[in-house]
């Protein structure tokens, strides 16, 4: 428990009323703000004071967070708070790009407020448990006056100053988690195709999964340093492997569309001269538009 | 080790050599062929009996282990073996696909041969410890009567009696492990052009993996059942995040390839009218060609 115990959240939507709820029920003195007062109805029931309009919520503590459906909204919201602003800390949490992120946090620096940015990563539900993370980032003083508030949240973590850096994190690892699932997904194609238990080969492809972090830990390096080994293998041999995997595909009816485009970045790393480097030197040819 | 402790090992490339030796120093009675047999010196010299003909190395052990370039090289040794193959155990570990395995299945079992189609996960200096996977398919009489001497050599697993299955396996796992890591290394071209350190997102991805074992196998089983709920929430609110990563990838300069692939996959499944299902539910217009 922080010394200030008053924090204010705007917008009741299911985080939002997730968010208000876990401060009540860890002691602070919350005001909420919601477009339709219905909602705010259980809140009041738990202890939060319920504000008429967001600059009343937003006077009340000197940390806001503001958890509403969009960047538009978040607009609209921050727009009517006129001076209430002054000299608060704005932690938005609302889904929205790192662009989108940069222009609110000057939006704010220009009105007297310090800005974070926040993202989240899990659902509902799970506020309040290790389960959830937010990345933050934005004004690091703001972050260290309110990490205790914050971290009452879930698993919280401080990405730097540039006001985007939260939602980027959420980009990139989202991404990763749909290329592996899509991968994995495309794969119980195949895994079925050949009548073998899907079921079993998800437990053994989860059993295979702490043999990564070392893994990705090498290829990053490679990446940031530009030396290339041959990690999995050189280029030479594994595009010969990725022949087979695209003909073992076809031949059982189930497409290869990204195996070929992999075997694509591959034949063009060996066309350039680089067959004896593995794996991560396909960063160098990989998705530049 | 077992109580009769005699093996063959025919092919001494970089995997057959390390085999051999990993035998030896168990203290298994060895015998190896190699076509050119000045690659068998340095096991001749760890006390290995060099055979002069693939027939005189298989006659040596009832186990004869197959480590050769590729299918065809196989082929050839098989069919120069004549009867001597009559009885044995063939355990074939050299690289192929399943009909492959299969076929030398049918060859083997018209020659009075039991055979097992082994594959390798992983690379020569790791054989003899937990860190290389062999799975093995084929005749279970076979396995369990050589289980203890081919556990010599790594993790070894047992995938049923159609003898395809070890390179189902493999060709699965290994297709899994390059949808993630070609993901991972595809983001990291993001993480680096907003400026963020790949290394330290690496560590944040590597961490974030023992999340996932729970949620591969809950898909495997909405697979399965064909009951899928919005995991991962629903694909409506799914393809509006999918449009998002896609316009940021190509505002700072990344294509976007994979991603818009997810994204059509979206578009069929809720025009099918099942946008309230979640992301496995992708399985069912997934890749048929």
């Amino acid at each position: 428990m922080t010394t200030n115990n008053a924090v204010t959240v705007l917008g009741l939507g299911a985080m939002g009323s997730a968010i208000a709820k876990t401060f009540l029920d860890r002691g602070y003195r919350t005001t909420v703000w919601n477009r339709t007062p219905s909602k705010a109805a259980p809140l009041a029931d738990a202890g939060a004071t319920v504000a008429a309009t967001p600059a009343e919520a937003a006077a009340a503590s000197p940390l806001v967070v503001i958890a509403l459906l969009d960047g538009p909204a978040v607009d609209e919201v921050l727009k009517s708070l006129g001076t209430a602003v002054d000299g608060k800390v704005l932690a938005n949490v609302t889904s929205g790009s790192p662009a989108r992120a940069r222009d609110t946090e000057r939006w704010a620096r220009e009105h007297g407020a310090a800005y974070l940015d926040g993202k989240i990563m899990g659902d509902p539900p799970y506020v309040g448990t290790p389960d959830i993370m937010f990345p933050f980032s934005g004004s690091r003083d703001a972050f260290a006056a309110h990490e205790t508030t914050l971290k009452e949240l879930g698993t919280v973590a401080y990405h730097g100053e540039d006001a985007g850096a939260a939602a980027v994190e959420f980009l990139a690892q989202v991404a990763v988690s749909y290329e592996l699932l899509i991968g994995f997904l495309h794969t119980l194609r195949l895994v079925r195709a050949e009548g073998a238990d899907v079921t079993a080969f998800a437990d053994r492809v989860g059993g295979s999964l702490p043999l990564y972090p070392a893994l990705l830990s090498s290829m990053a390096q490679a990446v940031t340093t530009g030396a290339y080994g041959p990690d999995l293998g050189s280029l030479d041999v594994q595009a010969a492997l990725m022949d087979d995997m695209i003909s073992h595909r076809e031949s059982v009816g189930v497409d290869a569309v990204r195996m070929r485009e992999v075997k694509k970045l591959m034949d063009r790393r060996i066309a350039d001269g680089h067959g004896d480097q593995g794996f991560s030197s396909l960063f160098e040819v990989l998705g530049k538009v």
